[in-house]
């Protein structure tokens, strides 16, 4: 293992790795739908919007179009995704705009809350995600979870897995890269953290993508740690310290 | 009183406000003079520092000089203080390194841990503060007090009581200024804060300047409440919405 007692921030993704955004944007949308008295495959669409969001942010990060945050990056795969299902016009710019913020209120894994608060008592906890500053605060808020700060791709202007969105998030939390623990769920992000000098820890979210579709696993990601919960984290990185200060 | 059904965020100020800076300061620059074997009067020279912050982070915000985070303006500060207390021999980098930190660790008012978290029941209440990011995180998490989200003059890239540091905060929360109220203990601060469109509670802070010199007070500062602590505006806040949902 790492010198884990060189680790003073855990950074922690969010969509996917402290909350169920499938679960809680299929809920969201197809609650509008009902009131629209419109069928569609609401999972498919929420899978084909979510699918948009990588590619978008990627063309922000290359300079390919203006930054646009993640509501707006939403905003126009929305539009994309109704018509490509057959349903725009069924939906005006209101109800849009309401399934955009469905992203704002998402339910948090079940270990999430008590394990985050395990490892405040070592750590300064962080937020570390590509959603907007107003909409993290809202998830994170909604959800019952505690974080020390949340820091938005806007905070830092570049979207993750771009090395900037990390190198700057290392400079206003004012830590050496090597002193921040990144934790998520996905490969990408956990690669983009390690080639910015980050240490990692993937955790394991199974049923992040659904049940038809395989989520990111430990296996095929090079991280310094894997866990299956934060509290499995916590404990790992309890034990490990503790082999520290124990001089082993 | 303006209408407090609006409100959906609570800014907060943090040095005066939440957390006594004179006595934390004065504590941790006694405690290295001490290390150093040096006698000087300290809370003049902690007061003479403070001092400083308003005239150079004035000189930033009309671009009369480059940026520079809290802590390059509390070191330059720092530097002239100990050139005017004749103990600038004294103290070499790694000791005024030491100092600058001492704005890192301050204690709490006693009503700010408890009243933060009843307002929190209601409304989103955010630190938005002229400190550094890494500073504001772990001078909030090291007093106990908690926020949903930290907005440093880093984030966004002006100090208050510049218009653009309200400005550029109302818009990373995705809020209408007049949604918005202000906390703060300092004039200043809440006149800028009107002056950008928010509302405002003068929070009184009698001790902030220590024994010998006079706080800000609310008779001479325009603002739309005034409290005397956070428990206190908590009242007069749940107060005012059941009255407006009564329909009055």
């Amino acid at each position: 293992m790492f010198d884990v007692s060189e680790v003073t921030v855990i950074a922690v993704d969010v969509f996917g790795t402290t909350v169920d955004w499938r679960s809680g944007v299929i809920d969201g949308v197809a609650a509008i739908a009902g009131h629209h008295e419109t069928e569609f495959d609401c999972p498919a669409l929420v899978d084909a919007w979510r699918e948009r969001y990588l590619p978008a942010v990627g063309q922000i990060n290359r300079g390919e179009r203006a930054w646009a945050n993640l509501d707006a990056v939403h905003r126009e795969a929305l539009d994309e995704c109704l018509e490509v299902f057959g349903v725009a016009g069924k939906f005006g710019a209101e109800a849009r705009e309401r399934m955009v913020r469905a992203w704002y209120a998402l339910p948090p894994w079940p270990d999430a809350a008590a394990g985050l608060a395990e490892l405040r008592r070592d750590f300064v906890v962080v937020a570390l995600s590509n959603g907007g500053f107003a909409q993290l605060t809202h998830v994170v808020k909604g959800a019952g979870l505690g974080f020390d700060a949340i820091l938005s791709a806007e905070n830092v202007g570049a979207y993750k897995p771009d090395r900037r969105a990390y190198v700057n998030a290392a400079k206003l939390l004012d830590a050496e890269p090597r002193t921040i623990l990144m934790v998520a769920a996905h490969t990408w992000d956990i690669h983009g953290a390690r080639d910015a000098g980050f240490r990692t820890t993937f955790v394991e979210r199974p049923g992040e993508k659904g049940p038809d579709r395989p989520a990111d696993a430990a296996e095929t990601t090079d991280c310094d740690l894997s866990a299956v919960s934060f509290a499995d984290l916590a404990g790992q990185l309890r034990g490990a310290r503790k082999g520290v200060d124990a001089g082993h």
